[in-house]
């Protein structure tokens, strides 16, 4: 029996990535592919760089995409950063800084942990004894946005510290990029990763990612070979560098190219820190009328990521029985809690194209409905005009 | 200054790949994104599983696309299958070969070169010879369809003697799959990657690979932890694997998934024998009116793959300016010479969905004028007819 082709239902998401994809970027997944080396896609690489420095707020010559997943972005900056025997502190609050720990040691360093409570920022009183206990550390790694927590952290402060420390430094801003600021040039990040997935509300399979002058100087110098053939910035800098030639290093996935300069389009159109705006605006919304419904975020106020939302699962209430009745019914997608938050709490996304008012909508209509018609101990009828109000502020 | 949409122009892809995309691959590219984890987007994951098992025939359970280019398949086997300290013995024909040395030494193995001349098929001779020199070695590496120089190799053979010395073995099918005869099972190969953008006419970004238990055998009992976090089989296997919970690895890039989901149903649609044999057919026609042009192919006959056609620049030409005419003139793309061969071989692809009637008349018509125009010495009014017959046959 001859399978059929696939045709996926339509969905709103609001989980914590992939975010709902503005359409303008599915038609332009779409566009007809041309060849790698093609004059004309040079030009549009040219131009994606340009849009990714805007993106990231940086004049780094090495920003650019990595032809993969986050993750595969988060492996770029380790495998050519870290050397065998390198001592690398990972600030971790939540799931990533964990994957950090094993990127660290994948890559020959050894991880020296600094640990804080999942939900939190991080600490950055922690961080300097962690530096001076350890002098010879010589990169500190830390998550912007914790996708798992929807903690944010003071990256500016904490970079500086490290660099008063000599340090190198390694932020993971898969959640942040494009949803709330970040400067890397003025706060002096070394290199940074992050996803097409969610802020920047293309389809997932890309990692930007930027690297500093003082960064690509550890990578030319290294003493041993990068370990990734793939990975390796050497190579990929003649693909994606300034040179006059460009030198083949591998088949560029064309069509979702075309996808992520579209999504940067649109994010140069409504402006990046009209964009943040935004986002910070959709976040109180939704926060009203989750509150309103006696729901509570686990993240301290001054800490919360607009663009995901956790909040603790009501007590008595089946988490997986919620997220299936949301999906059924109404076609929306929200997280389930990651890691030791397994079933503690929901991750609700406003991430890019999904951070507008009709979202919100439809997720406390819906939440309300589901929770209610399972007896749910929350306050029913308070919650859209709560967000209403908050956004008519 | 804001930076526009890209709008590409319309090519006729006709290089060593991405090859001509079928609408319909690109069309299912923009269906509306869902997350990774939606249960739509598992039941789509076992069917893309499946049908790739049809296209690599096989029965492997962890065969699937890896999230990544060809190169970052061909790194998925290597940093998997190679311990440190492994004796690997790379068969090299082309450039590829040298890029699977490269994975060997960075994946902490010892390699061992069996060289054979570019636009040759390897010689088995000359391995059983390095086997016997070396009966410590563990990994026999080949490349099935070498993409630089569309010369293709005996891989029964030549993994059967690797498997009667003991090996496991390592097959490169970037260029092979869907066009031209490969078994997996029958030839009892241990892992093997190819490309989504060659002979599947899908988009570029993606890696379909295959692991027989024999290779996941050796991967669960390794020593050390696979050096990559993005491409660890024992963690990819638990998202692609067939356990009743997937857990999550990393995020998929759903719509490329989409777009190879459908280019593997339209393989099926038209059977896998169907389209060796169409490959064939449209590689004769070409050669016909090629060799009927007077140019010649560099391969000999026997070893040639129908779907990429290596014929030498006649003397004279000047290879850039053809290649730019053809696209300016034609938004005709035909592939350069890759290595050794640059500036000496035109490689003129014939893949998937490019493998058609008429791609060979406007390649055959534009290779005509554009030669002639530029006084090169070559036969005309000949290969159109020679062509005709050709496909007449």
């Amino acid at each position: 029996m001859l399978t059929r082709s696939f045709n996926p239902p339509v969905r709103t998401l609001m989980g914590p990535g992939p975010s709902d994809v503005h359409p303008r970027i599915l038609e332009a997944l779409s566009r007809p592919t041309i060849g790698h080396l093609d004059p004309a896609f040079i030009t549009m690489m040219d131009e994606l760089k340009e849009l990714l420095q805007y993106a990231f707020q940086t004049r780094n010559i090495m920003t650019m995409p990595v032809s993969a997943p986050g993750s595969a972005g988060m492996e770029s900056c380790f495998v050519n950063l870290v050397e065998p025997g390198d001592k690398v502190i990972v600030c971790q609050n939540g799931v990533f800084g964990g994957r950090m720990k094993e990127n660290v040691e994948r890559s020959g360093g050894f991880a020296v942990m600094v640990e804080d409570t999942w939900g939190e920022a991080i600490n950055i009183d922690k961080l300097e004894d962690a530096l001076k206990d350890n002098p010879d550390t010589k990169i500190v790694a830390m998550v912007h946005a914790e996708t798992s927590t929807g903690a944010q952290s003071d990256v500016s402060s904490l970079v500086k510290l490290a660099r008063a420390h000599g340090c190198l430094t390694i932020v993971d801003a898969v959640t942040s990029l494009g949803g709330t600021p970040l400067k890397v040039d003025e706060w002096e990040i070394d290199a940074i990763y992050s996803g097409s997935q969610k802020c920047l509300s293309c389809t997932p399979g890309l990692s930007p990612v930027s690297f500093s002058e003082r960064a690509l100087e550890k990578v030319r110098n290294r003493q041993t070979k990068v370990q990734s053939w793939f990975m390796d910035l050497n190579l990929v800098m003649g693909y994606w560098g300034t040179g006059a030639k460009r030198a083949y290093h591998h088949t560029a996935p064309i069509n979702a190219l075309y996808a992520l300069h579209e999504a940067l389009v649109i994010l140069q159109e409504e402006g990046l820190e009209n964009a943040w705006a935004r986002h910070q605006k959709n976040h109180l919304a939704l926060r009203a009328g989750l509150e309103a419904m006696g729901l509570t975020f686990i993240v301290k106020e001054d800490d919360r990521l607009p663009q995901l939302n956790a909040v603790t699962i009501p007590a008595g209430v089946d988490d997986v029985a919620v997220r299936n009745r949301l999906l059924n019914e109404y076609n929306l997608e929200i997280g389930a809690g990651l890691g030791a938050l397994a079933g503690k709490v929901w991750r609700i996304g406003l991430m890019g194209h999904a951070s507008r008012a009709e979202n919100i909508l439809l997720c406390i209509g819906a939440l309300e409905s589901v929770l209610g018609d399972l007896g749910a101990d929350i306050n029913r009828g308070v919650a859209l005009p709560a967000m209403q109000r908050a956004l008519a502020e």
